[in-house]
């Protein structure tokens, strides 16, 4: 079976793009002539579905955000399915849930998102340490973007505070989750990679320099205003794999009825601002 | 609208207890004559259901496992949801799903369990920082759990880490999150507590000092070893509102037919341990 990292380079270099486009699909922004159609549900649905279809040539990997699905009540369980079966099978999929919890329930939700959704990676909150992390790092094929450094201004708060231990360095907390993340998948390479924000472009270096084939999935080149060529130039230094995710900048390109094509151009236009490079 | 802290002391005072019943149904040790009668999610609804009813007399408070609900795929949400509807309304309900992402994204979580499945509280990681919490903390008689110091070995790697800033005294990680989630409350008091872990005894003392009035929702008193009555009298220490959860010493009590009553006689023994004290 191949890994991760290597099925990643293959959908990358299939559609010659670094994208990943996020599935945010927010009620409050999806086209009020979707709205007018269907109920809630069917009509992130059919968004989804669409926004794919349309984006699919541009991008390895799709990137559902399950806050926006869970907001759905039970339904959005079902609409998150649903649209999984509209991905192709040569695309990839991260569920963006950023799990995180005691070992025997960090495997229950693995075994949710890899075996029940069939989900190709999930993103996994690293707080609570090891045994809250190694659960995800168990499957063939699969992977666990572990949260590095984020794009939000609560960065600051925690991630970017300095640790000290005896016998080591002062690092930022990001630093030591990076440098733990790629110990601990060691033993089954391939299989974790790190979220590391587009707004953190002076920080990202650093963490390529400690983890240089970790896969970074890399959000915030949009909304958040991170610097898309500052975020592939640092994050893939020497070889090391990213994904770049836009998600707001192409859902809502529009919100008329050509809301798909005008996702499409898009994506389209960000694809070509980053290349593959094998 | 009462608080959520004042809505933890009439509960608890109802039934003078201070426990929690984890609800982490676990197909490999639910009852096989359930097993055996129903499909899958719907054995794990009356599983649910049977401890439910037969627990609430010793317990203010239930605290379902999201993971293991989100493993039974789509339908775990309807499990999920019927479970929820066989808790009593003078009951309260703990969300233990770990959510946290930036500000959009966690707003879309808190709607998800506090309006779509009207749940009292949610546990939430701090990892992110402000944006990602601070959308769990705007609604009327609801709460937040924030991990501060959890019960699981992996605390060692970045909970019980030191950090160092410039004006302030050196103090682990978990020090850190208690005293911003007791600043994060200020705007709207009652709606944060923390989760402190029962194996963490000796540190427990530090972070009711650091926050006198927050709800502690201390898990890991049975499988996970902590020590019950010192959780109690460091946790509670000057009236502080504590939560004791037991999970699998209560569901698992045993897996015969009579679990619901040898559940019932668990959370019973553990209830007459923890009384509440106003």
């Amino acid at each position: 079976m191949r890994t991760f990292p290597e099925k990643l380079h293959e959908a990358q270099a299939a559609c010659n793009s670094l994208l990943c486009v996020g599935l945010d699909p927010d009620p409050q922004k999806i086209p009020q002539h979707l709205l007018a159609r269907f109920d809630l549900p069917q009509a992130v649905y059919h968004f989804n579905a669409a926004i794919i279809e349309a984006t699919q040539a541009f991008a390895s990997t799709f990137k559902p955000n399950l806050a926006f699905f869970e907001a759905l009540g039970v339904q959005g369980w079902t609409v998150f399915k649903k649209t999984l079966e509209t991905i192709p099978p040569d695309k990839l999929v991260i569920a963006d849930a950023k799990r995180g919890d005691i070992g025997n329930t960090a495997r229950k939700y693995a075994e949710a998102f890899f075996v029940q959704f069939d989900c190709d990676a999930i993103t996994v909150a690293p707080y609570m340490g090891a045994d809250s992390v190694l659960p995800f790092l168990g499957f063939a094929g699969k992977a666990a973007f572990v949260l590095g450094l984020t794009s939000n201004p609560g960065a600051d708060d925690f991630e970017k505070q300095t640790i000290v231990s005896t016998n080591e360095e002062p690092k930022p907390l990001y630093l030591a989750v990076a440098q733990k993340v790629s110990q601990w998948q060691t033993e089954m390479p391939g299989t974790a990679g790190l979220v590391v924000g587009a707004t953190q472009a002076d920080a990202m270096r650093a963490i390529r320099e400690e983890t240089p084939s970790l896969p970074f999935l890399i959000p915030g080149v949009g909304t958040q205003g991170g610097d898309l060529h500052l975020a592939v130039s640092e994050g893939a230094a020497n070889g090391g794999p990213v994904l770049i995710n836009a998600s707001r900048g192409i859902l809502y390109a529009t919100t008329g009825r050509d809301f798909a094509e005008a996702a499409a151009l898009q994506a389209q236009k960000l694809a070509q601002q980053m290349p593959y490079q094998a």
